[in-house]
C-alpha cells in the first residue's frame, strides 16, 4: 500500500481567542502548512476540514467552503464531524485519497472555537458528542463520563489519583518548549492532586482545558513530491478507525477502548509495524485516564499497567516510549476539531527534527497519533514514519 | 478509472415523523439497503453518514456511531456535512474509496429530522448554512438567498413566476406514483401561482417543504460483486464536487452556479459521458429556481435557456430528458441530511426499472444526480450508467 507524503504543517497558537474568527483562525494555519509544503495553491485538489460544534458555537455550519475561501483555495471542500476526532477522521480521508491516486495534493485539518461560549455552554454543546437520549438527558456531561471510566479502571486494574497525577504534570513539563501551547509553566503532581474535584476520581488537572486553535496539514502523493521535487521526509504509512456504541451503557466494560484497539491494529497492519517499533506518540488525553486508555489500546502496555507509566517516567520526554511531548490536550490544549490534525503537526515536527522537544527523541523513526471521539465511540490512529 | 456498483438502495417514507427518532429513521433506511443488497452486514467497511443540523434539531453531534448501531454495523462510520448536500459528499467518498480499492463494500447515505421544530427554528437552523457574518446577521435566509438567485435570473435571461410554476407543478406531477414522496397530488400552475409570496419573485409553492426521512446506498467494488455474484446492474461511473464562496456578495454573479459546474465537467470527465447522453436527472430544486440553474449548470440546456424546458415540457416525464421523476425536493421532500443519498436511490430504481415512474424513461441508461448546499456553495454531482 502507498503513502501519503507530508510536505506542510501549520498550527495557529493554541489558547483564548474571542477577538478572532474561526475563518482567521483556520486561514493561519492554513497559510503556514501551504508556506512549509511549497506547494501551489492552484495544485491542491482538496480541503478535507474537521469542525465540531460550530453551528453551536457560531451559528456556523457549511463551514468548508468558508475555510477553503479563507485559506486562499477554490478546490472542493468537505467538512468532517466525529466529535473531538473531527480532524482525525479528515486527516484519515486525505491520507486514503491521495496514497489511492485519487488525487495528488490535499489540505487537511480543523478548528474550533469555544473559548467565548459561558462554560456551561461549553459543556452542553460537547456533550452533544454524547448519546442525547440515553445519557445527556440523564446529566451525563464528559467529565461525568470519564469519571465513570477511571473508577471502572481503578476498580478493574488498580490505580490511583496519584497515578493520574503523574499524567497531568508530565504534559505540563513536555508543553512547556512548544511555543503554540495554552500551558506553558510547570504543574506539580502535588498540585494536580490538590486542583478541585470534578468528578470522582477526577479533579479539574485531570481535563484539558477549553482551547481556540486550528491546524493544517498539506498531503501529497508519492509522485506528486518526487515530480515536483518537494521535500517531505515523513509519511502517513498506515490508517485506522474503530468505531463503537455511543452509550457508555451500551459497552461490556468501561474500562478499555477497543475503539481505538481496532483503529492501532489497522494501521499497524498497514504500516507493517508493531507496538515495539513506536519511539514517540500523540494521544488524546481529554482527561488524564483517556491517555493511560489510550496507550494501552496502543499496545504500548498491556491492558491494566498502563496506569503506571508516567509515574514511572516510562512515558516522559526521557522515558522510552515518551507520549504527548507537544503538552497533550492537557497542556497544550484541545480546540476540538483541530486536535487531530495537530497531533499530525507536532509528530512530523518531531519526526523531521525541528519541534522544540525533538532533541529528547532524536532517533525517532516511528510515530503514532492516536484522536478519539467522545468516550471513544471513535478513534482514529495514524502511524508516521521517516521515510526519506 | 473503476466504477462502484450499486448493490442495494433504501429509504424511509419523506414527510413528518416527529415521534420517530433519527436513528430508528436511518436503521430502517440502512436496514432496506442492505436487504436489497443481500450483502451481510459483517462485509461493510464503512458507514458514511450525512446529516446536517443535528447538533441543533437534537442536540445530538457525533451522530455516526449511533447510526452505525442503529444500522447493525460494528464498521468505522464517519459523518459528512456540507449543508443540504451532506449525503452527496458522503456518497462522493463511499464512490472514491470503493473504486480505488480501498474498501469493499461502504453504505452511505443520511438522515434529517426538522418537523419537531418550531417552523422559525428550522428556519435559523437552516440559516447556518449560509455565511453567519455576512449574511444571516443582515437577516438573509435561504428563500430570500434563493429569491435574489430569481432576480438576478430573469434580469440577465427573462424568465417569468409562470415558468418557475411550471417546475413545481411538474414535480408535483411526478410525485404522485412515488410512494416515498411527502405530497402525491397534483399541483396546478394557478394554484403554484395563486401561493402567497415568500421572498419575491418567489411564492410559496416555489420552495420545498420541511421534511424528516433518511437515504441508504451500498456500493460495492466491481470485483467483490464479481466474487459473490452481487447483482448490481447499475454503477457510479463520475464523480465530481465544486467549492464556491458561501455568502452570494462574494461571487461575481448570481444568476448562475459555477460550483455545480465544475462538479459537472469533473463527473462526466470521469465518465466519459457528454450532457447529451443524460437521459435522466435528479437535481436539487430546494426552490424552483435551483432547478432551471441546476440543469443549466449540468449542461442540459445552454445558460439561460433553462427556464423554459418545464414550460415547454422538456424535462416533464415524457419530455427529452425527464428531470425529477421523483418529484423532487418539492413534491417528495427534503429531509436535508438525507437528499443526496435518495437522489441515488430514485436513479437507481429509474435505471433498474424497478421505480413506479420507470415506464417514462424505459430506455434510459444514463443518469446524474445534482445535490448542492447553500446557495450552491458546494456541489456534488455523480453519473449512474447501467453497467450490465
Amino acid at each position: 500500500m502507498g503513502t501519503a507524503r507530508i510536505a506542510g504543517v501549520g498550527l495557529t497558537p493554541f489558547g483564548s481567542h474571542p477577538d478572532r474568527t474561526g475563518r482567521d483562525l483556520f486561514a493561519e494555519a492554513a497559510a503556514a502548512a501551504i508556506a512549509d509544503a511549497g506547494v501551489p495553491r492552484s495544485d491542491v485538489d482538496a480541503l478535507n476540514y474537521g469542525n465540531f460544534m460550530g453551528s453551536i458555537a457560531e451559528r456556523q455550519g457549511h463551514q468548508a467552503p468558508l475555510m477553503a475561501e479563507a485559506a486562499g483555495l477554490s478546490c472542493p471542500a468537505t467538512r468532517y464531524e466525529e466529535a473531538c476526532a473531527s480532524a482525525g477522521v479528515a486527516v484519515r480521508e486525505a491520507v486514503r485519497t491521495v496514497r489511492s491516486g485519487e488525487a495528488d495534493v490535499v489540505v487537511a485539518g480543523g478548528m474550533e472555537r469555544m473559548s467565548h461560549l459561558e462554560t456551561a455552554d461549553v459543556t452542553a454543546g460537547l456533550a452533544t458528542a454524547a448519546d442525547d437520549l440515553l445519557e445527556v438527558r440523564s446529566g451525563m456531561t464528559f467529565p461525568g463520563a470519564y469519571g465513570l471510566m477511571a473508577r471502572a479502571y481503578f476498580d478493574r486494574f488498580g490505580g490511583t489519583r496519584t497515578d493520574l497525577a503523574h499524567v497531568a504534570s508530565k504534559n505540563h513539563d513536555h508543553a512547556i518548549p512548544n511555543e503554540y501551547a495554552q500551558f506553558r509553566r510547570a504543574v506539580s503532581v502535588e498540585e494536580a492532586l490538590s486542583s478541585p474535584p470534578v468528578a470522582t476520581p477526577l479533579h479539574l488537572f485531570d481535563a484539558c482545558p477549553i482551547t481556540d486553535g486550528a491546524s493544517a496539514v498539506v498531503f501529497v502523493s508519492e509522485s506528486y513530491a518526487a515530480a515536483h521535487d518537494i521535500e517531505a521526509p515523513v509519511a502517513v504509512t498506515g490508517s485506522g478507525q474503530g468505531t463503537d456504541r455511543l452509550a457508555l451503557g451500551d459497552r461490556d466494560r468501561l474500562a478499555e477502548t477497543p475503539a481505538a484497539t481496532r483503529a492501532a491494529e489497522t494501521a499497524y497492519g498497514e504500516a507493517a509495524v508493531d507496538p515495539d517499533d513506536v519511539d514517540v506518540a500523540e494521544v488524546h488525553d481529554c482527561f488524564t485516564i483517556a491517555e493511560v486508555m489510550a496507550t494501552e489500546s496502543l499496545g504500548l502496555f498491556p491492558v491494566g499497567e498502563g496506569i503506571t507509566a508516567a509515574r514511572e517516567g516510562v512515558t516522559a520526554a526521557d522515558g522510552a516510549v515518551p507520549v504527548n511531548l507537544s503538552g497533550g490536550l492537557k497542556a497544550k490544549g484541545h480546540p476540538v476539531g483541530a486536535t487531530g490534525g495537530s497531533q499530525i503537526v507536532e509528530l512530523t515536527r518531531l519526526l523531521r527534527g525541528d519541534h522544540p522537544n525533538s532533541d529528547h527523541v532524536p532517533d525517532a523513526s516511528v510515530g503514532v497519533a492516536h484522536n478519539a471521539g467522545g468516550s471513544v465511540a471513535t478513534a482514529v490512529v495514524h502511524v508516521l514514519e521517516v521515510v526519506a
